[in-house]
C-alpha cells in the first residue's frame, strides 16, 4: 500500500495572484506531490494548501515552496487579520495511510533542518514534533507575531529549534510541526432549536466532559431551518466518527430528535470510513488490505 | 480517480507447477496489471487468477495469458473434476471503480475479437456481453465440455460469436464476459442452531423471495460451535451489503440470536464498504471523492 502523508502549509500571502501561483506553481512542479486544495483568503491575506505524497516528495515540495514564499513575500509590509510570524507561516505533516505520527515528527524534524540551514530562517517545531511542553501549542509560539519576534527570540526559553536565533527579515520565522489528521464533521438535527444542538456539543466534546479528541459547538442552519452540531474530530483513529454519531443519536433521542444527516466538510482518509463499515457490520478480522484498491501496484 | 477493472481469467491447468508459472508469469510481466490472486486446484485441474487493472493492460495481459495458455496446455489429454470447455476456459472482465459494465462490455467484444483472429479461437460471449438470452449463462455455454463441442458448435443456434465455427484442435473454445463483482459475505449468529442459519439465508436469497442478488445458504461452523449464513452478493450496488446485514438482523432478532460479526472472504471493492458507513452515518451528497486518498494524482 502507498505511503500517504498530508501536509498543509499556510503561507501569508492571500492577495496578490500572481505570487500565490508562482509559490503553488514551484510546488505543483514538484514529482510525486498531490495538490488537493489551495484556499487563498483576502481579509486574512494568507493561504492554505494541501499537499499528499510521500516523505521525499513532500520535503522536495516544501523546500519549493519556502524557496518561492520567501523571495516573493516581505512581512514588513504584510497586513492582515489572521495572525501570523512567517512568510510560510506553519507547516504540519499529518499521516494519512501506512505513515505513523512518528514518520511525521522525523519528517518535520528533518525539514525544518533543512529549512533553518539553507534559508537561515528560526524554526520552531510544535504539537507532536514539539521539544517542550510549552512549544506543543502553535498558537503559544506564535504569540507576539513578526512584530514581536525580534524580541521573543533573545528569550532563553524561546530559543528555536533549528537556525539562528535572529528573525529572517523579511521571512520571519516559521512552526514545523506533525500532528494527526483533523476531520471537519457535521452532524445535522431534525429540529430548529439551536438549544439542542449545544447540549449535544456540550456532552460530545473534550472541554465540557466529552470525548478526548472532539471539538463541538451548536450551529442554527438558517436556510434549512435546521440546527447541527458542527465539529472537529482532531484524531479519528481513537476517536472514532461512527462512536461520535451514535453518542449524539442517543443524546437526540433523548430530546425526541432525529438524525437527519451528517457532513463531511473536506477530505475524509479511508481508514475513517473504513472505520465506520466495519463497525456497523461487525466485520471480523478488519484490515484495508480487504479492499481491492489498496491491493493494487503501484506502477 | 484511476479506472479499475477487474478481470478472473480460469485456464485449464490445476497441476503441472511449472506451466502455471509460466502462464501467470507472462501476465506479470506485462506493465500496469496487477496480480491480486491465484488459486490452482488439483482435484479441478484448473487455475483462477484475478488480475485489476485499465483496460489497455487487461487487454495486453489477457493476449499474453491466452498466448501462453494456449501453447502449453493441451485439452485432448486433460482431466479434472471442473467441467471446461477450453485451455483458457472462461474470462470475465469485471467493473470496479470509474468503469461501467458498458466499459466491460465493449473490453469483452473487444478482447472475443482479438483472441479469434489471433488465435483462431471459437468465442462465445455471456452474461451481461452475451449476444442472447440463451448464452448470458456460462453453464448453458459450457454444456458439453471440450468433447462435446464439435458437434455442437456445428448447431446454428450455437455459431460463436467470434472466429471460426470450428473447435481449435488443443485449445477447444472460450467464453469472454462481462459481469458484476462478486462478494463473498458471511455472517455469523450468536447459535448454534444451522436451521436458523438456513432459514434466514432463505429470507434473504432471491431464489426463496428475498433481494435480487443475493444467494445463501446455513453453515455450521464446527469448530466455533456457531452457525453461520454463508452469502454471494452478486451486485453489491443494487443490493448492497448493509440492506442484507441489516435484514439478517431483524430476522436473526425473531429467534432471540444476535450477529457475533460478519467475514468478508477474498477483496471487496472500495465502494462497498463506503457505501455502508454513508449509510450508517447517513452522509449527505456523499461521493467516492470525499475520501482523500482517491484524489490523489497518479503518477
Amino acid at each position: 500500500m502507498k505511503r500517504v502523508i498530508e501536509s498543509v502549509p499556510n503561507f501569508s500571502e492571500g492577495r496578490r495572484q500572481e505570487v500565490i501561483e508562482e509559490i503553488v506553481g514551484a510546488v505543483r512542479a514538484r514529482p510525486g506531490v498531490s495538490v488537493l486544495d489551495l484556499s487563498s483568503d483576502r481579509d486574512h491575506n494568507r493561504s492554505v494548501l494541501t499537499l499528499a505524497g510521500s516523505e521525499e516528495a513532500l520535503f522536495d515540495a516544501t523546500m519549493a515552496l519556502f524557496d518561492r514564499a520567501l523571495a516573493l513575500i516581505d512581512l514588513r509590509s504584510h497586513k492582515g487579520e489572521h495572525p501570523r510570524m512567517g512568510a510560510v507561516d506553519v507547516v504540519p505533516f499529518v499521516p494519512v495511510r501506512g505513515a505513523t505520527m512518528k514518520d511525521c515528527v522525523a519528517l518535520a524534524r528533518r525539514v525544518g533542518q533543512e529549512v533553518a540551514s539553507r534559508f537561515k530562517l528560526p524554526v520552531y517545531l510544535y504539537e507532536e514534533a514539539a521539544s517542550s511542553e510549552l512549544r506543543r501549542n502553535l498558537a503559544e509560539i506564535r504569540k507576539g507575531e513578526f512584530e514581536g519576534f525580534p524580541g521573543k527570540i533573545r528569550k532563553p526559553e524561546w530559543a528555536p529549534d533549528f537556525g539562528p536565533a535572529e528573525v529572517h527579515p523579511s521571512g520571519g520565522v516559521v512552526a514545523v510541526g506533525a500532528r494527526p489528521f483533523l476531520i471537519a464533521y457535521n452532524v445535522n438535527l431534525a429540529t430548529a432549536e439551536l438549544s439542542i444542538a449545544d447540549r449535544i456539543a456540550k456532552a460530545i466534546r473534550h472541554s465540557s466532559g466529552g470525548y478526548r479528541y472532539v471539538k463541538a459547538m451548536g450551529v442554527a442552519l438558517e436556510k434549512r431551518g435546521i440546527a447541527q452540531v458542527s465539529i472537529n474530530m482532531t484524531d479519528f483513529r481513537r476517536t472514532p466518527l461512527h462512536r461520535v454519531f451514535e453518542t449524539i443519536r442517543s443524546e437526540a433521542a433523548r430530546y425526541g430528535v432525529e438524525i437527519v444527516g451528517s457532513e463531511i466538510v473536506g477530505l475524509v482518509p479511508q481508514d475513517a470510513l473504513l472505520a465506520a463499515a466495519e463497525h456497523y457490520l461487525r466485520i471480523e478480522e478488519f484490515s484495508p488490505d480487504l479492499v481491492l484498491e489498496n491491493r493494487l501496484e503501484e506502477d
